[in-house]
Parts: C-alpha cells; structure tokens; sequence
C-alpha cells in the first residue's frame, strides 16, 4: 500500500514538491481516531520520544536526587538549537550529579541555531558536547547513571544500565517489543529501535493521561508536560516549531519532533496520542501535519487559531525575502 | 500513477526513509533509453538548466566581448559553495563588464560552505550578493546585459530583455512552452518555469551533443561543458557531489543539481540526456540517483569504478564519526 500524501509545496501555482507518509491519532484504549497510511510499519522513533526515554530520570528518584528544575527538565526531552541557555542548562544538570562535558558521549556539533553557531565561531571558540542538540537528555542520562551509582561512562551502549532502562520504559509505555534486529544507532549514538507508528501513537495516548500507568510513572509524565509546557524554549529553541506550538497552546499539547520525519505528541484533555512519519524523513512536512492535526481536533478560539495558523501553512521566502511558496498539509 | 521508490535511506538493518520519485535518460532524436515515474508532470528545474541559461551569453557575443575565462564560465552555470574563490570570481566577471556587487540582485547569504561561512563569522564580516550560491550565474547576467547594451538593472525579472533571452533558450532547447501560468519565482529572484520533465532530458541530450542547435549554440554548449569539466570546483564546491562527480569522469559527464530534488545532465559519448525530480524535493535523494543513471549507462574500468562508488552509495555518520546508515539508489 502506498502511502498518502501528507504534505504539499507550492511555488507560484505549482505544486512543486509532495512528501507522503502515514498518521495516526489514537486514544490510551487503543480506539482509532484519525489513521492515514500504513501505520504498522516500523519506524524509527528517533528524538520523538525522548520524553519516554525521560521516564526513569524520574522513576529511579534521580531527578530529585539532583533537584533538576522545570528547565532543566525541558532540557532533558528537548532537541535543543545549541544556544548559550540551553548549553549553560545542560552543564548545570553535570554539575548537579557532580559531572561535567567531558561525561557526555553524544559527540559536538556546530548549534542548529545559525545566530549561536555564527556567535562561537566570532568568539574564536569551537562547539562543544554541549551545544549538541541532545545534550540535555545526555545530561538526564549522566543524571540517571549516577542516580543509580553506575559508573556513567558507556551510558550511550545498549548494554549499559541507563540504556536498559530506557528500553525497558519504551517497551512498557508502547506495548512494542524493542528488539535488537530492529535496532540503529542514532545520531547522538544511543540505539533506537524501530516500532509500529500505532505503538508510538499509544505510548504518547498513555503519556499524556497516565492511563494505565503506575503512580510514579503517571507523576512523571506529568512533570514532564507540565516543564515543556512551561519552558517550551528549553525543548528546541528560538522560532522552532515544537518551541512555538507550545508556547501558543502550552499544557494543552505536548509534541517533540525526531530526526527524519517524525512527530509525536499528546492531546492530553482529549486523551489522544499522535504520532506521524513522512516516508522521505522531510521535517518541514511532518511540521505542518502535526499542525494539521492539532487544528483538526483541539478546539482553538479565533484569536488561538490565527496565532496558530502559521504553523499550519509555512511560507517560504527566497534571499530577498520574496515568497515564492508554501508548505501545507494535503487534505487526507 | 504513483511514483516509484527511486532511493532508500537505511539505519541499521531497516529502511528507515524511501524517496519517490521520477527519471528520464533520453538522447538527442527523442528516443527513451530509461523511464521511470510519470515524466510528463511539469517540474521546476531550478538551478538544473543554468547551462542552458547561460546560452545567450555566449550567443550574444558578450562572453567574448568580457573576455570570460573558463573558470569565470564554468562558474556561470554553477550553484556554488560560496567559497572565497567563488565569491572572488563572481566580483571578477562584474568587474570585466565594469559593474561591481552592487549590481547584483539575487540577494545575500551566508555561504553554503560551513568552512567558509565560519571564517566570515570570525573575520567580524557579514556575507554579500557574492556568496550567493547563485552570484556567477548572476554575473553571468550582468555580463549579458551588458553585452546587450541594456541596463542590467532589474535583470531578474520576467520582462527583461536577459530573462526573454533566456526564457527564449529554454524554450528552443527543450521544446516545451514557458508559460506564465507556470511560473515560480526561484530563489534567487529570476523567473522558474515548470516543464516536463521529458523536455528537460531532450534539453540535455541536445546540450550535451549540439544536435538540432545552430552552430553558434553548440559551440556555446561545447564550451560550457569544457569548462565545467576543467574546473567541477567552479560548478559547486568542497566536498559537492556535482564536484566530485565531474572530478572523476572530466568531459564524460555534465551534470548540475537542482533544489527541491531535481538533477539534469549530459552523457555526451553516449548521446544521452538526463533529467530527473524526487517528488519530496529531497537532494541527498536525487544524488545518488544520478549516480546510479551515470554508473548503469557510463562504461567506466575498474579504478573509477571504485573511485566512484561512494556517490552512489553516501555513508551518513552520526557526531561521534560512527556509520549509521547509508543512502543509496533503489533498483526500479
């Protein structure tokens, strides 16, 4: 079955470009609400769920342990832009377990924001671990690590006690076995297992109203929603999508995207869980079918859904700041 | 008609992302050597055709008029990296016609090139029109005005005598109408027509043969392609594939990459043109597609074979240099 197309790029009155890929919305029952495409394939969730990967921080008592605060929560499920606040924000979740950069494992790389990555390369500096766009789940990882008096170093192996946690959390809240022939190394190389998109949809369902998880985990994922909510800065960074659906609906949604394509999110008030994947990993498409989907079924006042209505319809300017297209969701 | 599955991205053991798309090898009478995907669909070539833009300058008595070096042509039909050398050549070409930067209307940014968009940043400078990856095209157009005795000023639009001449070109090399109604604004400000993707191919197998042209055309497209061959750095820049490419198979190839997926080329030995679009717009995609038409079609020996097989297979590592998967043409 092929999939449908998600998403459509103008330019002029031209369709230029189509991205395809599958939805779906679900509720923490497992009842289909919204499904588009193949949605048993197996995908890799990559960074769009770190907030499930987040679960022991909290579980293990680490989190209070080291008394990380609602940023620094953020931080630890963000994909962060690398600027100055989130790399200072990771260095003091270190610090909070008696740790510094040298721990993290997640390689340095040049901030996604080009302002912050043009400011070091001013400075005469070069990049660090921490501007790396995980460094704050890094951060969590060493926190976690420590929290269980493990030696944090090869907290990234998939042997390691802190990955052997996050896979255990990731099997419980999806319901999908997380074996090891589906298994890649992500880009800040932890393993990442690749599961049906239903399995994600209903983790995310589960995540955000807690049904059917244990008390702790239910606090958790609570004080997960609520930091991001909060903090929406903290989990990707100036004019990124994710930073500023939150900060227009704040508590209402919770939404992290993954490297090629994914999306997930909960719609905690309608107990639904999203998640989504463009087949050809296009992140500007799974943006605005995110947004596509949040409009459809979380009810916005006019002045919510003209706030948001950008989000919905990207506009692409060219060097003279000329728009020459756009990028929308495809009416499935 | 659905599209097929032109290139896999894999992680691990699992296709983690597909791109779709369409491909025509064609030569000079018309006749379809490869077809895959509906190549009747209008595409914006993009900056594909700037060789075939650049055909007025040459026809027109300009380029011999400035005196344009081969590296100065060569940079005329390239989407470059925005190099000191590149940015240097463009300001040499508007000087050869008396003008400067200030007559350039495709806009500023930074460069494409990390390297060289860093030491910018470090120098305290801010990019010019000259790092526009388009800034020798646009010189290229300066130049023709110029050498038409017209006001370069406004060069970039529709009515224009540069953009009629061109738009005329266009019209001749590929046969196909260029109409308003499918007219987009490209980044760099100038008018992008969409066409079949079927004329583009005939475009390039003419381009890379001379057949059906005036000889006045063909020596212009001869020269083109001896100039991007002497120097592919002109043409793109460190570490590009249309560099790399040219690099390896010199006067065996022409071939220039698009944005939003496409990529059109020349298979002169053989009399072939090719031309393709990934519907997703996805360039990592239309990469190795190319590289993998070039490889079926080219007979090559062993050492350039191997020399190369990584563009037709490109490793993707992850921040700590480990491999993490591949992207690579599939078998339609």
């Amino acid at each position: 079955m092929d999939n449908p197309i998600l998403a459509e790029v103008t330019r002029g009155h031209t369709v230029e470009s189509r991205h395809r890929g599958s939805a779906l919305v679900i509720d923490a029952d497992g009842a289909v609400v919204f499904s588009a495409g193949d949605v048993d394939r197996p995908v890799f969730p990559r960074s769009a769920v770190k907030a499930l990967q987040a679960l022991p921080l909290f579980e293990s008592g680490a989190a209070d342990r080291y008394g990380l605060t609602e940023p620094e929560i953020a931080l630890a499920v963000s994909s962060h832009s690398g600027e100055p606040l989130h790399a200072q924000t990771s260095l003091a979740m270190l610090a909070k377990a008696g740790r510094d950069a040298g721990c993290l494992e997640c390689g340095a790389h040049w901030p996604m924001n080009d302002v912050a990555a043009r400011a070091i390369a001013r400075s005469g500096g070069e990049p660090s671990a921490l501007n790396n766009n995980c460094s704050g789940k890094h951060a969590g990882f060493v926190c976690l690590a420590c929290g269980l008096d493990e030696d944090p170093a090869g907290y990234v192996k998939a042997g390691h006690a802190v990955q052997q946690a996050v896979r255990g959390a990731l099997e419980e809240v999806t319901g999908a076995a997380h074996s090891t022939d589906r298994m890649g190394t992500d880009g800040c190389s932890i393993p990442t297992y690749a599961v049906p998109l239903k399995a994600l949809a209903l983790g995310f369902a589960r995540f955000g109203t807690g049904h059917g998880f244990a008390p702790q985990r239910a606090k958790a994922a609570a004080r997960i929603r609520k930091a991001a909510a909060a903090h929406p800065f903290m989990v990707a960074g100036t004019g990124r999508f994710d930073t500023r659906a939150m900060e227009l609906l704040r508590e209402r949604i919770f939404i992290k995207t993954g490297a090629e394509g994914v999306y997930c999110g909960a719609l905690p008030e309608l107990g639904y869980g999203i998640a989504l994947k463009c087949d050809d990993g296009a992140g500007r498409a799974a943006e605005v079918v995110m947004a596509d989907l949040i409009a459809r079924f979380l009810p916005m006042d006019e002045a919510q859904q003209l706030a948001f209505a950008p989000l919905r319809e990207s506009v692409m300017k060219n060097w003279n700041g000329i728009e020459v297209g756009r990028v929308r969701a495809a009416r499935v």
